[in-house]
């Protein structure tokens, strides 16, 4: 039996039917013509998903987590000092992530539920070799200033690599990688931008490509080699199709991103923008009135997935299983220590929908009995 | 326009329907507990296909080339001796990626076309940590004896861990991981398992993982982390469902993944060797008698992937173009510095059938004019 969902987690969400569709079309080989100019026509659309006219901008063969390994491992030389704000569980994992790959640390801790403080960042070191920071952190629901970040990054003259997850925020809120001094960004597939889970949207710019790791630890990841893979439009060979060979690539996967793009620039990057912005509010308006209280910061709440403290004396978990089983709805617990005291409710791609916020908000009202 | 083609190359090769139809499904959170149940049962079909009883048996969530790093970054310590013998691109690319994990590598070469040398290799060197080999080599269409080299290292009294690469066996040719003494193996999703590229299945023993590295340069693929991910079916709960957030889940894949392996488990995982091979025998048989010079070392041929000599004269590239375009049909280019002067013909997972067969040798001899 077949198990319909109403994606309402963290991620996955539903995939836009465009992008469902394109995972059942005949399979393509990762050599193939056709599927080249899928691959570029992708790479074109993620560049104006992220606000950047970065050459290499391109969906890795992984997860956003591999984003996360892949933006680290090719930019930190050892010993090189990288600043890291953590307000999440995100943050946490880039200092994981960075140490690994050699990086002396500097953690900027901040409260969980609270945005980046830009100022703590930019004083945390007077000379680090990157600067990391997740724009939309999913484990909270709170949106960071990454403007502001790289204002203060160049007002400082700073000679750091700017480095911004965008997991949750790409094709969901305003990203512009390029305006905002973004040099490194990864993301993932499965949230805002509405395909299922297993690619890396990657971008990265001249001036964090030329400081890169020449042989870097991870082979799997190493831009250096996936930029001929990719094609890199205008760097190598003007796109004209000179591939080298370095895996295959997740060509269903692939074909989905790009029905997904297509169906996001059709509507139209702004007004997708406004979509999740709307429905993010309605929820958000619709929580309280039901007498829930938010949990990430006013004025910092991001539309696209929203926090909401676990009433005192309800049990969590067993709330969500019973939207599950008498709904098909899903939502997500809390993260680390917030576990069991908050909820994650995300509206992401197809699912920014007034008929959404009605569904979600009769479900909790049914079985909170409210 | 949708293409349709027949993906005739070294990979990947076209799904079986059941894998197509299961990536269009209904998207499942990578929490849900009806796809908890499709991960454990994927994993435990997996171990059927590996011939293995490792609790640790799992679809990495990236292609087959991250396996290859997986299984080198999670028990490569700095300096260890890893003896890789080397019999065409895989082995070449192991080489590099063992040395990007600190390994001290000991290359067995070989000419290309010819099988993995066992005595050769048990003689590198008196005391490596890992010794790898490539099963099924993509690049040549050769196999290679791993339950002599299993057996050899056995008689020595070695204490080294078997590293196996299985991408282009696994569900094609007999593959018994723990009668061989494979303690480490990873694979791929495109090839003989006949499902979209995307995932890496991966099986590493006990004795391998009390080995490991601590904490690996890489995150994403850290196994002592993703154990807790995928279940650990009889290691840490039973199967039960005590799941560890790690990374989102390829959910998609993973469903079409458990419907490839349903079906060959359906058909026996015996028979699908005998279909492998009768259609590989034909298709061998074709070649030469239409003239043909086939490439791989007699005795040594994988039935799924036949490398052949493109004939004195001929434009490989121009021959491939014209079986695309004229007949939707892909074959491989040669690899490496065989590039123009072979061809590689997969006849894999649902592709090695009777049909396919009369296909690719009525179009090879119409466009060659034979």
């Amino acid at each position: 039996m077949i198990r319909e969902r109403h994606l309402f987690g963290p991620g996955p969400s539903n995939p836009y039917p465009e992008a469902t569709r394109a995972l059942a079309e005949p399979l393509l080989g990762h050599l193939d013509p056709e599927f080249l100019r899928i691959m570029d026509e992708t790479c074109e659309m993620l560049r104006t998903a992220w606000g950047t006219s970065n050459a290499r901008t391109l969906p890795l063969s992984a997860t956003g987590s591999a984003g996360m390994e892949a933006a680290f491992v090719n930019t930190v030389h050892p010993g090189d000092v990288v600043v890291v704000a953590v307000n999440g569980l995100f943050g946490q994992r880039m200092t994981d992530v960075a140490a690994r790959c050699g990086a002396e640390v500097v953690s900027v801790d901040h409260e969980w539920g609270q945005p980046v403080d830009v100022d703590r960042v930019l004083a945390a070191h007077p000379s680090p070799a990157i600067v990391a920071a997740v724009h939309a952190e999913t484990s909270t629901g709170v949106r960071s200033d990454i403007a502001a970040l790289g204002a203060g990054l160049r007002a400082q003259g700073a000679d750091a690599l700017l480095l911004v997850d965008a997991v949750t925020s790409i094709a969901g809120i305003e990203l512009r990688a390029d305006d905002w001094g973004v040099d490194i960004g990864y993301a993932g597939t499965q949230k805002c931008l509405g395909v299922a889970p297993g690619l890396a949207p990657f971008t990265i710019n001249d001036r964090a490509f030329a400081r890169r790791v020449e042989r870097p630890r991870s082979w799997y990841l190493d831009l250096g080699m996936l930029g001929g893979y990719a094609g890199e439009a205008g760097v190598k060979d003007g796109g004209a199709g000179q591939r080298t060979y370095h895996h295959t690539a997740p060509t269903a996967m692939v074909a989905s991103l790009h029905a997904g793009l297509t169906r996001i620039l059709d509507e139209g990057l702004e007004a997708v923008w406004a979509r999740h912005q709307a429905a993010g509010d309605a929820l958000q308006s619709g929580l309280e009135e039901m007498g829930l209280e938010l949990f990430a910061a006013q004025g910092h709440r991001l539309p696209e997935l929203t926090t909401v403290k676990v009433p005192d004396g309800v049990d969590s978990a067993a709330v969500r299983r019973e939207l599950l089983e008498r709904h098909g709805i899903e939502i997500g617990a809390g993260a680390g220590a917030y576990a069991a005291s908050v909820w994650r409710i995300g509206l992401m791609g197809r699912n920014a929908r007034p008929d959404a916020v009605l569904l979600v908000l009769a479900a909790l009202r049914d079985v909170l009995g409210r």
